[in-house]
């Protein structure tokens, strides 16, 4: 299988930490989102991917897009270590969790977006922060309450799931953006957890061999 | 089943469609996103739904939130009309078109996006037109694509799919705000295709009670 994928995309990071998990051996293949205008929009890369984003996931004759098809997919295909329990209603928890990350928080301060706003809002760098604390902010205050009723070692009790593969590359981008992580306490334990993990030491950006220093 | 919605929010439009297509009866309880700052935002819905936003499902003492949650949990309870094929290849691709609205064109344009724009950055009402234009095209170019090779009757083939529950609210967000939609001569036959199916027809914006003309 052969992932593409970008050190520093937090959807890549996703795929990443699934596949570790499962124990799957992937070939990792660059896509660098930046350089040139951004590889992703070159006819090699959007043949594979109508969207222009990272990751792409080529397995054999099958290519995927979007991370929580992909990783949903491999869950199907490689159900082993599985990233969703069997109760149904636990499951829908951990997928609103994960949505929670990837439909409110990701998507918004996505490089693209941030983009747009400086070239067509004139939006200034410090502006760019402002606006992706804002929705990291917004977004954790839910996931906080949600960690409170539910986690345990991790985001649903003491099995890494879903939730766990979308909120650690989260957390790791407000890291790197310096927002004040103290009110959120048990996201932070949660993230702590998981980061002693294998599968989540070996999909760390500064673990690939595209890493930038 | 109780579902908490508003009229025009494309994500409890989504619920709506899942719901009729599975035959499934339900209340539909109003949360109005606008009047009085937002109804989302008052204790009596946050202690449902910590992300104040819509929709909210309580099917007796579950209470879920995230659209394609609370449909996936529908379609594991309720499974006799399938959003899914069970060949894991395409039930991928199919959720790989979902989340292309749920996660690239929907979170951009939200009600609460759109006023943190206007109130942060000074943007004028003609800016929100061109940023949601913007996000939208940028989407349903990828979408396009992914129906020219695809689609039937339907987004994926001749049965209607989570693909098809996801594109429909978004269309009708497009019509709405006047993007033109001549460059998706498949996205728009596809839409028409779903808008003449009584699940479709129940689940429109206009037909809700809390509908305002």
């Amino acid at each position: 299988m052969k992932l593409y994928g970008y050190w520093r995309s937090s959807a890549a990071y996703r795929v990443r930490i699934a596949m570790h998990l499962k124990g799957l051996t992937f070939e990792s293949i660059p896509v660098h989102l930046v350089k040139e205008g951004g590889e992703q929009h070159k006819d090699a890369y959007t043949e594979l991917n109508s969207t222009h984003l990272v990751p792409t996931l080529v397995d054999e004759d099958v290519t995927l897009h979007q991370s929580i098809a992909i990783i949903e997919y491999l869950d199907d295909k490689y159900p082993s270590v599985a990233i969703y329990p069997k109760n149904i209603v636990a499951k829908a928890k951990i997928k609103a969790l994960a949505l929670d990350v990837a439909c409110e928080i990701h998507p918004v301060n996505n490089l693209r977006v941030q983009q747009y706003l400086v070239n067509n809002f004139s939006l200034q760098e410090s502006d760019k922060l402002t606006w992706s604390h804002h929705w990291m902010n917004l977004g954790f205050v839910a996931i906080e309450h949600q960690l409170k009723l539910n986690s345990g070692e991790y985001c649903f009790g003491d099995n890494i799931t879903m939730a766990d593969i979308c909120l650690v590359p989260q957390v790791y981008n407000a890291y790197r953006f310096n927002l004040d992580m103290s009110k959120f306490p048990n996201i932070c334990r949660v993230a702590e957890n998981c980061n002693r993990h294998p599968a989540f030491i070996a999909s760390l950006p500064e673990n690939q061999a595209d890493a930038q220093n």
